[in-house]
């Protein structure tokens, strides 16, 4: 489940293209999804800011990361899948929900919301990368208070233990289990300081998500 | 050297993570370049058509795929580098050169040029990916007439001989090593049916392509 395309406002190209190989490598299908609708904003990733004026639809940047193969979230049924990865970068917490400017008091994206109840009502195993954990402490943490990681940074682990969840710390290239809830978080770039760490987690990632499938 | 971020008006997302996680396990240093200037058009990549009225820079689109480390081609010196890379993506046709419009009549970026001419002077090795051999065979074909690679395609491939260049049919993974002027193509996405085919690839691409070094 993507969130555009590029670190600062939509999904991490490196963390998806790492998902990726790995899914693929473990003989799995993919199907990418994104819901439609403008970005939150759109960040110039050369100056580091916002760029004024300009707006751009979730999926249609999402497709960019998939060579336009990809459907949107709101045509998807959960009951079809055998897993749902949701990669990181920024967009998983602008676009998917609002944790980027309101931290513990954030919302989901409606379709984003009731796609992950559905999807852990059926059972089915949720991976999430890098910030993307913060969306399932969202929805679950109340509930379920899912074991969850981002990594080591002291202030978001806090927000995230406020919304409910258990926050442990990880490594960069470390994926945390939560097998009760069906849940696994890895820190990616939370941490990662090159790329060689983010595709290494990945690997051990989608290794453990695939393990929680029935 | 980049040309944007997205396969149809940029550069292959794919392929420029598989070019720098090889170069990454390498154990080279990478610095990401790309022109600044406006792309010859956007595609939204959902649709599949030119996106009307949109306007987006080469250099800030290519900065996503590097998370905004990133330096404008003009600021850079060819013999501060030990080899060069072009990764593919119809960016590479449209931005860095119009072989996409122009075919054979095609000329190349005067920064893309000038760059890749004097890096070829001081015996820098150069590695293209997927199309991107079309801006070697235009810049050094009817001097040099290298050995180049774009896949199968015929048509592709006579054109690309008509601009002086020799072309060899490759499989998707395989890498074409031209060691008399130092260049290594390799067809990625010209051929492979899967992102397992790209990784795959790169790793013998960048294999080569530092074999070639000094």
């Amino acid at each position: 489940m993507l969130s555009g395309c590029g670190v600062f406002d939509g999904s991490e190209i490196h963390e998806v293209c790492a998902a990726l190989l790995a899914l693929h490598r473990a003989g799995t299908q993919v199907t990418a999804c994104a819901p439609s609708g403008p970005q939150m904003h759109v960040i110039n990733h050369l100056a580091g800011e916002p760029a004024a004026g300009e707006s751009r639809d979730i999926l249609t940047e999402s497709a960019r990361l998939m060579r336009g193969e990809i459907i949107p979230l709101a045509d998807l049924d959960p009951k079809d899948f055998d897993a749902i990865v949701l990669p990181g970068g920024f967009g998983a917490a602008k676009n998917l929900c609002n944790f980027a400017t309101e931290g513990d008091q954030c919302t989901v994206h409606p379709e984003v919301e009731a796609f992950l109840r559905e999807a852990n009502t059926l059972g089915k195993p949720i991976g999430a990368m890098c910030i993307a954990p913060v969306i399932l402490a969202r929805i679950f943490g109340n509930d379920l208070h899912p074991e969850l990681t981002i990594g080591n940074d002291a202030a978001t682990a806090s927000l995230v233990e406020n919304m409910g969840a258990n926050h442990r710390n990880c490594q960069e290239a470390e994926t945390l289990v939560d097998q009760t809830n069906l849940m696994v978080s890895t820190p990616a770039y939370m941490l990662a300081g090159n790329i060689g760490d983010v595709f290494a987690g990945a690997e051990g990632f989608v290794e453990e998500l695939l393990r929680l499938c029935p």
